[in-house]
């Protein structure tokens, strides 16, 4: 992972378990300095910091819930967790402009809008490996700017954490490329996680879309920032994604069928169907007609590499939130 | 107003006080037609109806809030309501690519990132006029594509109403151009709204920014689009935004102390001090120790062109909320 990571909040900047010589030499501001102490040091950092050769690395967490010390970097494993719960995201894509196939002549002084940002709301899913999936009408502004130009950012915020300030809310921005996926899986998560969307999802002009992602920008809050340049390490890895694709429908119902008290302790009151699975977490919502929101996600302490570590991942989940 | 107006739930779509012949020629889907029938209806408006004359434009009401016929199109009022209240927004800018100056060069086959669509959360307020005001640091990654290139959008989401399809959420993009503003009220505005930016507004990497509008696309919940072309629509006429401009912090601490018992009323319980004003609403915080979450926004029900205007505005304001 390249990029450096900058600091300016006082926060705990030690990962459990990583040598405290690696945490020396990223010193963190203290919080008990004054703001413009703080923001110098920052500032200092993001200028001229290198950050620690790659053996030494101990990134600072980004966002509280990281706890333990993974073999994924800190930074990697937020925005993971960050996208695999969205149910949102703001899409940025480029404007075609005024004519067809302008793209390729992209020049802002003949046409203004020739590829100008655009922003737009999504609803998003995960496939199995963790890339976006989205829901798209080819009549919609952002449909039609992808096939001009398929390179599109996709912004998720935090909405868990409800900070004064909306800037210290914990986000990442992927950025990658996307486009329609026939897969007959994506339509299938999707669907688990937007049930409401089935209404629409077999109108012609909808299709599925998947995010190949090429980088992603993480930020932990007010000044806590950087770049995860190698996208592999926000991906489940395709041999561990093939093996749980395989498994998710028959895997869902063995553990709606055996941990429905299990489900009731993590998720709340009532009975819960459980309806994606994936290495990062499970996908539920609540058994009986169908609901009218977003599936409730419930996110594994730690990624599992196949259906026996999802189920004993959930029982841990159970001995956390007793 | 140029564009056309696409409906596809059915709402109320009759602008009271507008021609009912207006409203014949803009056909709403039904409530009760079958999903796939008013699909087809938003389709067929999509593709082929140029909208209603000018002269007989009655257009549906976006959002629930529209309520009476004004001299505004009713799509303008709802983007210019979202933006005032906003004190948060996705910001689309694009990178700049590998190398300085590439954006005049913008060619995806030599750099797959010069051009590429970037996403990032912001804070923001209005300037007298309604035009977003942002406060940025030049070391923020958005900050540094918009000197490359400062064409931009400004995705605000509603989020004062909270639907079990987040496509039913209405929110508008602005599109425009970002850049360095000096304008000492853009400051007193921008603080007035986020009191806890007051730590780092003065550092040195910090400045604040304006948008200047150059059309919006407005989104008033699942298939209800349309562009609004015309960006005067969406602004306070200059003549008024100077006049409340010059008038406004007198203002603010005479309304401050003359209708402290409506602000109660309006706001809630506690005392309250007016921060801001202008043709749209007030900005008021809890009067005491600085609070340390964003000003609330009481927007009037029309568009006010004085100080006196501003306070029966206010004053309507207690008699439609009791």
């Amino acid at each position: 992972m390249a990029g450096s990571l900058h600091l300016f909040r006082g926060r705990n900047c030690v990962t459990p378990g990583a040598p405290q010589d690696a945490a020396r030499e990223t010193p963190c501001a203290s919080p008990g300095d004054p703001p413009r102490v703080r923001h110098q040091r920052f500032m200092l950092r993001l200028l001229k910091h290198p950050g620690p050769p790659a053996d030494k690395r101990a990134d600072c967490p980004a966002m509280s819930e990281i706890r333990a010390s993974r073999p994924l970097s800190v930074r990697s494993q937020a925005a993971r967790k960050l996208v695999r719960r969205a149910v949102r995201a703001a899409l940025c894509t480029a404007l075609p402009g005024l004519g067809p196939g302008s793209r390729a002549v992209a020049d802002p002084d003949a046409d203004p809008l020739a590829g100008a940002p655009f922003g737009s709301l999504v609803t998003l899913a995960t496939d199995q490996t963790g890339a976006p999936v989205l829901l798209l009408s080819r009549l919609a502004e952002h449909t039609r700017n992808l096939t001009a130009d398929p390179r599109a950012a996709l912004l998720v915020i935090d909405s868990d954490t409800v900070h004064a300030n909306p800037q210290e809310d914990a986000r990442v921005t992927l950025l990658g490329r996307i486009a329609p996926d026939p897969d007959p899986a994506l339509r299938r998560r999707f669907l688990a996680r937007h049930p409401y969307a089935e209404m629409y999802a077999g109108f012609a002009d909808f299709a599925m879309h998947r995010m190949t992602v090429t980088r992603a920008h993480v930020v932990g809050g007010f000044g806590v920032a950087g770049w995860i340049e190698d996208p592999e390490t926000l991906l489940v890895p395709s041999d561990i994604a093939t093996a749980l694709d395989a498994a998710e429908e028959a895997a869902c119902a063995h553990l709606t069928r055996t941990r429905a008290g299990d489900l009731t302790r993590i998720a709340g009151p009532g009975a819960w169907r459980v309806v994606a699975l994936d290495a990062d977490g499970l996908d539920v919502v609540p058994d009986g007609p169908p609901d009218s929101g977003p599936a409730l996600r419930l996110a594994f302490a730690q990624p599992v590499a196949s259906v026996e570590d999802a189920d004993a991942a959930l029982i841990a989940l159970v001995a956390e939130d007793p």
